[in-house]
């Protein structure tokens, strides 16, 4: 409590989840503490259910394992991912707030060009509750942050903006690319602070990348599938591309936001870039295709609602995309899957009581 | 001399050129000499052509008053405004260069956070002969800077990207604000330096200002029209707001990147928001009609050349804008002129040397 003249006010306490994927003690918390403490944690334990992950002490949090998964979807529990960070996606499914927070626990607290440490989440709560401007570029960025406004030509129709569903956060140090490019630049650290957020511009796409990310479950979380990864799948590290690709094509059809920028957090190690390779390489192939067809994606007038979006969208997947490869069809099944589990679990009444309340409340 | 060993090297130095409109002495380019004397000058005197417009000893220019304007262009020097900043595109037209980049006569060196002065010129010139990325957005901003790549998930088929056509910068102090912004913010200064160069996406309209700008000539000369406006017209301050749609459609049908952030100017000055509301008010109403023009515009695929796809506009603006207000069927006409006075002056073999050479060739 020492800092405690500098201690941050915690926004959206009560309306926002912290939900971390994991295989490993939760040390990396510890640098977090003075901004994540007042919040409450859903940790997705992936890998060996049997291994106990420690949490710092004083975090409030509740843990959920493979085993709580299955136990908590039945067989619906076959759209989480196993042995891949994709699983982290039941921990969006499982909350009952307005606001999620995913982050990687290989992330550390960055600092902004004048030393001080980044409040990476108080940011991104800043990013949400303010609206986005997809339908005409700004071109001095975030027309609603202090000390900025619409330049002349903006159209005054456009200023109120749209809501905000996502707000994508990136990283200093290690670079989120890809095993080629891990390959070849081995030694690449991005070091630049770029002062800015903005928004996506409609109709256009955006490699998502889930390790500091933000979103408003009830504008977007039934989109925020991130699809089947890792064990028993022919691919790996598309899980928060294939959720990113989604969401776009949705919040495009819905009217929303998707901002990018700040804030930023330090991203400690790069991993193995062999072993992405590996996971990557039909990921390379097929990105050739899966992006033209979500670029040229429509949605019927009749898809209202971000779950009748998702189910259109994943007919589409199946139709369009299975003859690329058999997964499509899987995942195109997994993507119905994953919004009936959704249902099950949000519906406004009593599910919201019952099963989910099953999990492993830790603490 | 004295600054010799920090001289910079002048870029593109045989192949660009520096066109400025304006009103008054140009001592503003006293502070600009390192960064534009080795360049040539094109400055397009507006109003009085009797008045006597002193430029700064050591630079090298022509000028060219309403009376050039009236002798060269003969009749066809209708398109080009006048008591308005978008007799500009004059000089545009009669440049034999390659590259264009043009200032205004208020804006001054500024400083980057680390406190040296901006070679916005340099900055330009980088970012004119570096691909643009419109087709995909790559959230650490221009992935072909140092320090910078593609992040995952980014299609491998999009890394070459497109030639980039028009690089927009951005203003430090004075902010690029229409007359109401003006007149409720009248103290807002932009002080963000944001460190960054992105690509606007395809599909996106932006509002372009003319404060600051660079473009290629051979890629999107023609479509860099500045409109009708000043004197006689019932608009102003739309511009470059004009050139800046039209040229993104065609850029976009055209498989051309625009670019937008750095290099950033020092605006000194705010222009009047009572003279600039009296200027713009037709324009505020008449973007929101303008604008979702511009948005829905397609271009056919016989349009292959710059002239083709604006006079195809031209017409479409003929038919589709001219309801709003007669001046559109004005503005349609002068397009066709300007780019026929533009296919005079710029013709592959005779037409340079002989009309543009009659310009006052003051230096």
């Amino acid at each position: 409590m020492a800092e405690a003249s500098h201690k941050p006010i915690p926004l959206l306490k009560d309306e926002l989840d912290i939900v971390i994927p994991t295989i490993r003690n939760l040390d990396f918390l510890e640098m977090w503490r003075p901004f994540f403490e007042p919040y409450h944690l859903i940790i997705v334990q992936d890998g060996d259910p049997s291994k106990v992950i420690k949490v710092p002490e004083g975090f409030d949090y509740e843990l959920y394992n493979r085993n709580d998964i299955n136990r908590i979807l039945g067989p619906k529990a076959s759209c989480i991912s196993f042995k891949d960070s994709a699983c982290r996606c039941f921990g969006y499914m499982v909350s009952k707030k307005k606001y999620i927070y995913t982050i990687d626990d290989d992330c550390f607290v960055a600092k902004d060009p004048s030393g001080h440490d980044i409040n990476a989440l108080e940011q991104h709560i800043k990013n949400l509750l303010s609206a986005s401007t997809p339908h005409f570029f700004n071109t001095l960025y975030d027309p609603y942050r202090e000390g900025a406004d619409f330049v002349r030509g903006y159209p005054f129709s456009l200023r109120e903006g749209v809501p905000t569903a996502v707000s994508h956060g990136l990283w200093l140090n290690i670079p989120d690319y890809d095993a080629p490019t891990q390959l070849v630049k081995p030694r690449e650290r991005n070091t630049r602070y770029v002062d800015a957020v903005l928004t996506i511009p409609k109709g256009t796409l955006f490699p998502m990348c889930g390790m500091n990310l933000a979103f408003d479950r009830e504008l977007i979380g039934p989109a925020m599938y991130f699809g089947l990864m890792g064990d028993g799948q022919p691919i790996g590290r598309y899980d928060d591309m294939w959720a990113g690709w989604c969401v776009k094509v949705i919040t495009d059809h819905l009217g929303l936001g998707v901002k990018t920028g700040l804030p930023y957090i330090w991203h400690s190690k790069a991993s193995n870039p062999f072993v992405n390779l590996k996971k990557e390489y039909k990921g390379i192939f097929w990105q050739e295709e899966i992006i033209p067809f979500f670029q040229n994606a429509t949605l019927s007038k009749d898809s209202t609602s971000v779950q009748q979006c998702y189910i259109e969208l994943s007919k589409q997947v199946k139709e369009k995309l299975s003859p690329i490869d058999p997964y499509f069809t899987k995942l195109a099944d997994a993507m119905v899957t994953w919004i009936e589990a959704w249902d099950e679990l949000n519906t406004p009444s009593e599910a919201k009581s019952s099963k989910a309340a099953n999990g492993t409340a830790a603490k």
